[in-house]
């Protein structure tokens, strides 16, 4: 079995593991699975070829064999349920890990990237700061609730799994705003997951697809 | 077994179906499973009793026997999964199937209530028209994606599954504003879905929750 992944070829964020491809690379990295790493450029994700693979023209597209796959979400789906343990094996405890999973993804998510994406449309426009002041507090809404929740447990339900993996990246993409900062639990839930060695392995391969890149760049 | 659902006392969309308890009863109804529903008030919803069912403070929590779940696409791929044959039997057109699922939710729902939130938070500001124009842009750009992977087929990928469930109902949240009907193939699948038995009867069930009330209300 050959398993392939895209990624930026020059990600947004200069390696600090906040593109989507990190969410697959962890899971990888977990279920102990090989990979190799096609990188994309902005104007390849928008052609025929690459939408044929990803409609939204996103990354990253999963690739096993005759199996394509997108969605991070299905993705670490489907490695935790064919290759990793990064779900629970008894029914009920996995059906409330999956429901974590589409927690972060379908509820602790949208807020936090629709701040993301109003500072990129609309961030010079006079009126920022109104809107910002709207959607930090909806994003602190749902922290709020998410910290209630894990309290002082150190995974989202029982044990690490896929949703645990979901969720503390999707927090890593609000960090140092202060919001995020104001709830220590979840600062301390995402350290716990930075220092898993699966993450560790993830980010320093990610972070390398940019430094390759700017010691090219330096060579000329 | 025993499946209790949780929907709102008072759908704020009065009954058109657009609440997620729709996504749920339209599943157990394709699954031909019977369910009863807990309505409740948004008030209960806040409360520390309900907080402990979904962290959130959102309808629906679903409950089976021992198992308390929440978010739609958990609980109707648990419904697809132990119940039904809303998903694949074959193994790689589950995991596309599952895939479409995460599409529907983390890529093609986030910028609909976005909009749709935009509405009741900054509807009143004088800038919210400049705000209203980006965001249409940026639903515009999503359904235009999916209108092209869907072409002239019937369904997201092969046949009817939990992602065409899914993604329907999440189409029908931006039907009538002018930019889902830009895309006759997007409203010809809707309608498709709509058509079918079980969205049907799911209809019916939510729409006699606000008729009842109505009544109930006329009586005094």
């Amino acid at each position: 079995m050959t398993i392939t992944i895209t990624a930026f070829e020059a990600s947004p964020d200069q390696g600090r593991g906040l593109a989507r491809d990190m969410r697959v690379r962890w899971a990888l990295e977990e279920a102990g699975l090989a990979y190799r790493v096609e990188l994309v450029s902005f104007a390849q994700m928008k052609q025929a070829p690459y939408l044929r693979q990803q409609p939204f023209g996103q990354i990253p597209v999963y690739r096993e064999d005759d199996l394509t796959l997108f969605e991070t979400g299905a993705i670490v789906f489907h490695i935790a349920q064919h290759h990793g343990a990064l779900l629970p094996a008894a029914p009920d405890a996995r059906a409330r890990a999956i429901t974590w999973m589409f927690a972060a993804l379908n509820t602790v998510e949208p807020p936090i990237i629709e701040r993301e994406q109003a500072h990129f449309t609309v961030g010079s426009r006079p009126w920022f700061s109104e809107l910002t002041a709207v959607m930090d507090e909806r994003a602190r809404v749902r922290l709020a609730q998410l910290s209630d929740h894990l309290g002082d447990g150190a995974w989202l339900d029982g044990d690490f799994s896929a949703a645990d993996l979901l969720m503390v990246l999707v927090l890593r993409r609000i960090e140092g705003d202060g919001i995020l900062e104001a709830f220590p639990n979840l600062i301390a839930y995402v350290a716990r997951g930075e220092s898993r060695p699966a993450y560790q392995r993830a980010y320093a391969a990610q972070e390398k697809v940019y430094t390759d890149r700017v010691s090219q760049d330096l060579r000329g």
